[in-house]
């Protein structure tokens, strides 16, 4: 176990641990005790059909759902819909290298285990169905990593998702995808303070965690943002200071092995696992009414490598976000960014299904 | 000196080492004897009325330009014209970290002074009127920071610039692509092998100089040249492949002092600083027949930096080239690549001027 303030509930407000038990996952590790962190909001009504998922994208938590997706003035809205937001495994919260003790002990750090898109939705189907009840989702919903895990939903339980949005990311990774996350993984590996992933705390990597920053300022953020210099709407002065007063901060506070666990998984999110290889076919098992939404600047998950997912899915169509933030769009910052979520994902909860 | 085997004419054939003297720099260094490393192909009129320049980029020599860019079968016909390609300082060929001995022991290694795209100009200028008793070019063309380099010459020496042709690259660097230069130099600075740069061979830095070729495997090819896995038609058969047979003993090859002497000037390339910042007033001054010649998935040097420029040159044209490698389309790859190349250069070299 590594000690981090950043995954506590000071940083991060309400939630709870979960445990679903032992999960045995796809590449052949098993996580002992399962612990789940889960932030929800609303009710679940007595029907039980009321409930939205959102797994959460690399990086992040629920935190940033709270703060800028749900709330009576959105789409989430928590007066209508019982909104669980649960946090992916490996993200810092929930069972990750950084906390890893008790029965997990053997798992801490380095020897976490390579964990899976696939392992995610399985823990969190179980977690719906024996904690809460919930056989059926009115929504899935996530951004990037969020919407790797929101395809797998939709392929791997198409009868309990009856809608489905993934926001900036795609069903099926991209090689060139591959490549910018590995080199964001080789930011934080070649840092000596890293000592193939025994360091004492995060503190040990900053080096490679301030690198990692900086590679996410080149492809998290579109040219124009730069150019634009749109971060002045955020009161930073200069490119620099936007770095060293926000990207710099927000990754240096992480934890390197956690980051690693995320990032494996998102290099190989892949629904056509389960048909052999075949997008087509595993696209075609989606009976979710899906809004597929990329965002028009997004270099990770470009509109091209979003929209001919999007037309193998039956019951769907493309949103196209507008914003220069390009992916990190995602984090709300631009003031014409959530009235176009709420917009999609209102008509999306609006369609009958 | 560092001793680097790749920096010689056994990589590199022939070429000339010219000392042009002392070089006093824009940011108040000095090269006491600066040699550029000049390849000629072709022969000079009488007139002397017949010479093209080509400034190097990146990571480039003349090479890529005699082995690709020129010959009879090309718009860059040595039985036409005298071509002269000069490595730029820093270049690993001309006066550089890594080759600086005799009167420039002083500036070895990480010693080197820093220099501006405009300093390169200044030498190639005073070689090509000392050296040669050159006074006009009929055409200046360069890729990536030739292109830097093309536009100082038409911004700098307008009455000695009769076509200007820049090919994916721009005339005032863009605050993205300095920092995806940042990254690049961070991969390298990073290295605890750098040793602040006093390290004894290249050998030392190869960790960062791959974690550098892998970054360029991200932002040099575009997200489509991965997808369609364009490299098996350079017989690979896998990503990991190209990266490994390709791009990282392209790098590693290199001395990791010239390539950041090389990325400082790239990232403050901006030829309004004759203008006091005002790019319209700094362009409006080329005089030259210009075709703009930026390639449609180029990440470095997009399309949409590259027009507005275009606009701001009284004589000039965009010309897009189509080429789904993005910037490292410049090696001409592609099939495609080298007769819109050719078709371009031809019909600017065929207007009167």
């Amino acid at each position: 176990m590594t000690e981090n303030p950043f995954y506590s509930h000071e940083f991060h407000g309400d939630y709870d641990l979960i445990s679903i038990g032992q999960l045995a996952l796809e590449e052949g590790g098993v996580i002992a005790d399962c612990e789940l962190a889960v932030a929800t909001f609303g009710t679940l009504n007595e029907a039980k059909d009321n409930a939205i998922l959102i797994p959460t994208w690399f990086s992040g938590t629920h935190q940033i759902w709270r703060d800028v997706y749900i709330g009576a003035d959105h789409a989430l809205n928590p007066d209508k819909y019982f909104i669980i937001c649960v946090n992916q495994i490996g993200s810092g919260l929930s069972t990750s290298p950084n906390n890893a003790t008790g029965a997990n002990a053997a798992l801490a750090g380095p020897r976490f285990p390579d964990v899976r898109i696939g392992d995610n939705v399985v823990a969190q189907e179980r977690l719906l169905r024996e904690h809460y009840g919930i056989e059926t989702l009115a929504l899935v919903v996530g951004g990037s990593m969020g919407a790797q895990q929101t395809y797998e939903w939709a392929v791997r339980f198409p009868d309990k998702v009856l809608r489905a949005a993934p926001i900036a990311g795609t069903a099926q990774n991209t090689p060139g995808d591959y490549l910018i996350a590995q080199a964001l993984r080789e930011a934080l590996t070649s840092d000596p303070g890293f000592s193939d992933g025994d360091y004492a705390s995060n503190a040990d990597v900053v080096d490679g965690l301030v690198r990692h920053a900086h590679i996410w300022a080149v492809v998290g953020f579109s040219t124009e943002f730069w150019k634009q210099e749109v971060y002045r709407a955020l009161e930073f002065d200069s490119k620099e200071a936007f770095l060293a007063g926000f990207l710099e901060p927000y990754f240096t506070a992480m934890d390197p092995n956690a980051l690693l666990t995320q990032s494996w998984a998102w290099q190989r999110g892949d629904v056509a696992r389960h048909t052999g290889g075949d997008l087509a076919a595993a696209l075609g098992r989606i009976t979710a009414k899906t809004f597929v939404i990329p965002i028009n600047e997004d270099q990770l998950f470009p509109v091209r490598d979003c929209s001919p997912e999007q037309e193998l899915i039956k019951n769907s169509e493309l949103r196209v976000v507008d914003d220069v933030l390009g992916h990190l769009g995602l984090f709300g910052v631009a003031p014409t960014y959530m009235p176009q979520i709420d917009q999609h994902l209102g008509d999306l909860l609006d369609t009958e299904i």
